[in-house]
């Protein structure tokens, strides 16, 4: 029997199993076992965390960096956080980029004006008056785009490559397809096209286009770029399979205003014994405006500040703070979270642990760890099994903990069940009504419980395996 | 290390990780893992689960068993498998209960009129013309109803036991509350009660009710029976703490009329070896009409009929035969699966196995088995493991095939992600917005891969262990 089955054999043991075995095997629970036990009780009799979601979506539905949105989602978060007994709740300042959509885009069929589900990719240059006018050229992968020549010359780029719906990881699928909507309008340019079409990062087959950032690399031509839904990128890649030449026409009013003044937000729960020492969870204040940031990362944000309210509610205080950090600007320059890094060069040191939770507000499957820091969390995080939690998963913090790296923080990530979070992300269907409270709250019970067996470790954790990606 | 915490650790084990290393140390992948891979791969890309479903929830959106619903949803699955190279598709008759809900009912506040959110259990009788008008006395638990003496005589007895959102099955949670619906409204005859009110079978707190079955225990006068929603029956608690009395009026048009005929749906694929030995898959067709019976049964014929498609499809002919039993009456009297163990009463030591899908259409989580043959099959749902669906569970069969224990089959059940299933059980929530596709498809694959499994073992599977449940 290879490794792999016995450990399959294992993963195939039930939770209700477990939950039997360790009754009938162990009558008398550990203080942890116990520990958990109670955070999940309460959470799930008593959680506020989907009360929570509600109220930040109702105070700042549209809060991307730099908009009356985002002042308004840190004001809230503050108010929140002082309401339920967290302690040192401050602003810390950064500087965020500005970008703004306009008040007008459209791309349609130059003949007949039809118009293709669009919207524009955070950070693209918007068109001259009057917008461009070009053909289409599709473009199905990164070895395609190596031999495309000059064929795309004055012509829109059509980037193609849908997310592989066989990977069981939607993130995974994602991470070998974003690099369209990241890069292409650099990689436009590069050839000589005036503007980048993206097919939408989504596993779905519907109309709403899903935006998301993209970047312009130096010394290259800014062009504008845009993402289409996947029903239009379908229709699109048909008529060009039959030979047809659409001319297609852009108009973008999208523009990167002067940076503004913003914050992340802070709250603690104050270590008993090495206050000094910094477990951090957090997720991110800012999101897309298409729709509302529910799961990305609305979900996030109240899974931390609901982890916070339970433990000063519980009164639960561990070995070492646990300080809750709600990120600005994640999505389109992760001004906060390089701000963080480096308001907090001096203690990095003393941080011993940072968590994110930026993968939707699902039910909980586990915790991804640095591999540094994994054989000593994955105890700790099987203590969550009997709530389907239990898993330890390869992987690190997610984009906001990564600024941690320079100070090698260990780093991990909250890991839900992810089959539906690219239906929603970055696109108008991120509302409240695709949010479970039953889901959201087992999630919130997770993080609690998690960073509160990890801050209250008897041991030191070991660093973060140098040299990591910067 | 005690063998639950052992157990634990193994099930932390990270889904890619086992990917990883059954790509490292095992390069050659088995005959069994690349048939699954295939399984998986085809359904993910090509697979037409979420069309089938809707296409029976535009066919036959109301389909309880004696209503033209139903008719309608028999007519449509026997087309719908016919349509893909099934074989041995035909019907099986059965006769069936026919419950109208009738064209009027309300639960109102006699001082005023305001409704409360209410529909009749199914199997209710009516009231008389002219309606019911009683007290309320609230019972919590089956020890206070045993000491409730003569408190509600005349009175609506009030069934406000909530659904354990502490458990981590939601089964369980319905499991332990559930005899509040089924058995309520003889529990409130035997003391004297006018009729039951029962909390809504849910863990969700909102102005929905839940209908579902109840019955009449025999002997006992035959009162009616009726679900509120959680919002209602808090109210209704608050109003009774607060030492208020109010008076209630409830009217029922519900009644029974005579049975109807009906019809089970049969399909094949046949075996290539042993084709008269035979693994059942089964769902039920018929449906509560508060919702569309999305969840409860549409996904698990939508497994069913999807995994015939695909097996087909692909041309996997296991040494035995599949056959796919689509249910008639699985939710108010168990007929149709009565008929087909009947029918079949001399080949149930040929059925070496069945396999119920009634947990919704949620991401697959593995499988529940008998104990007879769970060391058997544990093997072969982990080969599912790299998809989410590895776990093998405690249980056996749903309702459906529990009618083939008369015969000692052994059986099992698809066990999905649970959190969400009873916020949308027999209430108007059940619609097809509530099912994801990506959840859909793997729940699809799950059942065509572990149903082949099995059907294709060398050995022959042990009969469950006698004597079971009847």
């Amino acid at each position: 029997m290879s490794i792999a089955l016995q450990l399959s054999l294992a993963l195939a043991q039930s939770h209700s199993e477990l939950r039997a075995q360790a009754a009938s095997q162990a009558p008398e629970k550990s203080a942890n076992e116990k520990l958990v036990q109670r955070i999940f009780d309460e959470e799930l009799l008593h959680g506020r965390a989907f009360p929570i979601l509600a109220e930040l979506l109702h105070a700042a539905p549209k809060r991307l960096a730099g908009s009356p949105g985002a002042a308004a989602a840190v004001a809230w978060a503050k108010g929140e956080l002082e309401k339920d007994r967290a302690e040192n709740v401050h602003l810390e300042a950064c500087t965020v980029p500005h970008w703004v959509r306009g008040d007008h885009d459209a791309l349609t069929f130059a003949n007949g004006g039809e118009k293709l589900a669009m919207m524009a990719l955070g950070g693209s240059v918007g068109t001259n008056k009057g917008g461009i006018t070009a053909g289409v050229v599709e473009v199905v992968g990164r070895d395609a785009l190596a031999k495309i020549g000059d064929r795309a010359k004055g012509k829109f780029l059509f980037f193609n490559e849908p997310m592989d719906k066989t990977q069981l990881s939607t993130f995974d699928a994602y991470g070998k397809a974003v690099w369209q909507r990241g890069s292409g309008a650099s990689e436009a340019a590069k050839v000589g096209a005036v503007g980048a079409i993206v097919r939408s990062m989504t596993t779905r087959t519907d109309d709403l286009p899903h935006t998301g950032a993209m970047h312009y690399a130096d010394g290259v031509d800014k062009v504008p770029a845009v993402a289409i839904s996947t029903v239009a990128a379908d229709r699109l890649s048909a008529m060009l399979a039959k030979g047809e030449t659409p001319s297609l026409h852009l108009e973008l009013g999208c523009q990167t205003l002067p940076d503004e003044p913003s914050s992340n937000v802070i709250a603690e729960v104050r270590g008993r014994e090495k206050p000094d020492e910094i477990v951090v969870i957090g997720g991110h204040l800012d999101a897309w405006e298409a729709g509302d940031g529910a799961h990305d990362d609305g979900t996030g944000i109240a899974h931390v500040v609901e982890a916070v309210r339970l433990l000063e509610a519980l009164d639960l205080h561990p070995r070492r703070t646990i300080r809750a950090v709600l990120y600005m600007n994640e999505e389109n320059g992760l001004r906060g979270g390089r701000a963080y890094a480096d308001a907090h060069a001096k203690e990095l040191d003393k941080h011993v642990f940072a968590l994110e939770t930026d993968r939707g507000g699902f039910a909980p499957r586990g915790f991804a760890a640095d591999e540094s820091v994994r054989p000593i969390l994955a105890p700790l995080a099987a203590l969550l099994a009997p709530w389907g939690a239990g898993g330890m998963f390869e992987g690190g913090g997610g984009a906001d903990t990564s600024t941690l790296d320079v100070g090698g923080v260990p780093q991990g990530e909250l890991i839900p069940e992810d089959s539906r979070y690219f239906d929603m992300h970055h696109c108008p269907r991120d509302v409240l009504d695709q949010v479970n409270e039953r889901e959201l709250a087992l999630g919130a019970a997770s993080v609690a419980a998690f960073a509160y067996l990890v801050a209250d470790l008897p041991e030191t954790l070991p660093r973060a395996t140098a040299p990591k990606k910067k």
